[in-house]
């Protein structure tokens, strides 16, 4: 097993300056009925308005803008189920050079029609994690493409944390403690990064799908627990926890693990009283929230809300 | 008939400071993507992110901020298919005021929810504009309420055009034209005055559907033309067009029609690329731009997003 090269501190605070003409600063939206709900105070980083409709933005367009020229030319690939693969094709695109996407089936269309419209080369495999690796890795020895992890990359999890860096700054009061879904690891690593690199004793609290609980099952024994099948509705959080995200947030970050019932309950509560039209990856960290009331109650709480693809022809409420 | 009370321009200004305390100063959003969809520069006020979750806010709380103790004492009575009863309901409940909302046929379930979380007291009727307005005036009688008509009322509309004027104010650049939803006219009145306190040449545009299309044929004709019966999705457009809006409008703006599957996909399009989750009375204003390219290619565009107090079970894409 190779060394892992992981991130530090003072990476967020680099890729806050690659990504700057890049990346929309994304507003903080506030909401009197969901604090009364909560019985929080909630600062929700409205992320689904990050270009590409996704925090993924962040940490791709880190990952190209730091490419050299000649890696540059020979382009990138990454397996994603959606976000991240669209993201790095905007990336890719602005930069106009070459990217490929290896896709597991069952990706929403609405995520795949984004890859698609940024310029990327689609190319289909098994739902595994063993089949995305491998198409991923054929890809890039026939293309000499560099291969941009979604979320087991340093460049990406640093830029991934510009996210909570920005949120800190814009609160005009200090969070006690910011929630953020985990799958992969790639925002919660970034995050917990932002807070070291804050200084400030904020907590952090990662949301998980309890049909894809290896992040929680990861922390609890100090193993990595990469090998399961993962079902939940939240379709950006069925990656395995990667290895350096393991690293970076073992002993460091607690996790609510949330029922899909739960996530698409509070999906339809931001969608009904923010007006935000979240993906079902993003509403689980109000779940958790709501799971888990008095953890919170009285609190400032950061919340991330991570993404907006969703496919409005297949709700989560109104599946048979 | 009785003499029509006309609001002025100035109006404008004082419903501006009298709601102040209590109105939310919403964002403009930006969007690429709609910008090169459009051919246009599109700056949307993001009035569903309004307390109560639409612009009518505004003009209820304008009206009730205006009643004297002794008018306040007796309560406000209104009929409403929605979103001008939980303004209503919402501003009477902020000065401790009884509030009665006589509510037609047919009103969409998330609005009838927002009326009795504001604590009102609900009157069914059946949907027909007579008798909303004779359910309504037998509350009156009863109670000795106030009624605060939902569009054809000077402070009403006073109220509703504080949005234009915010919108006007936050812009980074001059509007050449700004284009809002009109039902029974409140909005649309109120954005003409708003125009007129600005002295501003900007140009307004009013997008009413087809099928409900009375303000189009009353401004073609120089007669208000209020009886037919509305067959729309825009739920929150189906009221005819008032006589003071009338008089203040006729002449001074102009009309686009849009079938509603326009409006359906104008509605699809906010949701999916702006991550806003607005009711067909809203998108209608994007389906009017996207209706008519050559006429808006180019120009500065303000488009009121008016409201988004939809029903999450009965999306109008997903209707059987």
């Amino acid at each position: 097993m190779k060394e892992l090269s992981l991130p530090g501190a003072a990476d967020v605070l680099a890729a806050a300056a690659r990504i700057a003409p890049h990346a929309s600063v994304t507003p903080v939206l506030r909401s009197q009925v969901l604090d009364t709900l909560s019985g929080a105070r909630l600062h929700f980083k409205a992320e689904h308005l990050q270009r590409s409709g996704a925090f993924k933005f962040r940490g791709a367009c880190n990952a190209v803008s730091a490419l050299t020229p000649e890696q540059a030319a020979r382009g990138v690939v990454t397996h994603s189920s959606g976000n991240h693969g669209a993201a790095l094709a905007l990336a890719a695109q602005s930069r106009r050079i070459p990217c490929h996407v290896v896709v597991p089936e069952g990706a929403v269309a609405a995520k795949l029609a984004n890859i698609v419209r940024h310029g990327a080369v689609l190319w289909r495999c098994a739902s595994t994690q063993a089949a995305r690796e491998a198409e991923c890795a054929r890809v890039q020895a026939e293309t000499g493409a560099m291969l941009v992890h979604p979320y087991a990359d340093a460049k990406v999890i640093a830029g991934q944390g510009t996210a909570a860096l920005e949120l800190l700054q814009q609160c005009d009061t200090p969070l006690d403690v910011l929630v953020v879904p985990v799958g992969g690891g790639g925002l919660a690593a970034g995050t917990l990064l932002a807070l070291q690199q804050a200084a400030t004793p904020c907590e952090l609290v990662l949301a998980e799908p309890a049909g894809a609980d290896d992040t929680a099952r990861s922390l609890a024994s100090g193993q990595r627990q990469p090998d399961f099948v993962p079902a939940t509705v939240c379709d950006g959080l069925r990656g395995a926890l990667g290895a350096p995200n393991f690293a970076l947030l073992h002993g460091r970050a607690s996790v609510i693990t949330v029922d899909d019932d739960a996530t698409v309950a509070a999906m339809r509560r931001l969608w009904q009283v923010l007006k935000q039209t979240v993906e079902p990856s993003s509403a689980i960290a109000l779940a958790a929230i709501l799971a888990d009331p008095a953890r919170f109650a009285g609190r400032n709480v950061g919340v991330i809300l991570s993404g907006g693809n969703v496919d409005l022809d297949a709700l989560p409420w109104s599946r048979p």
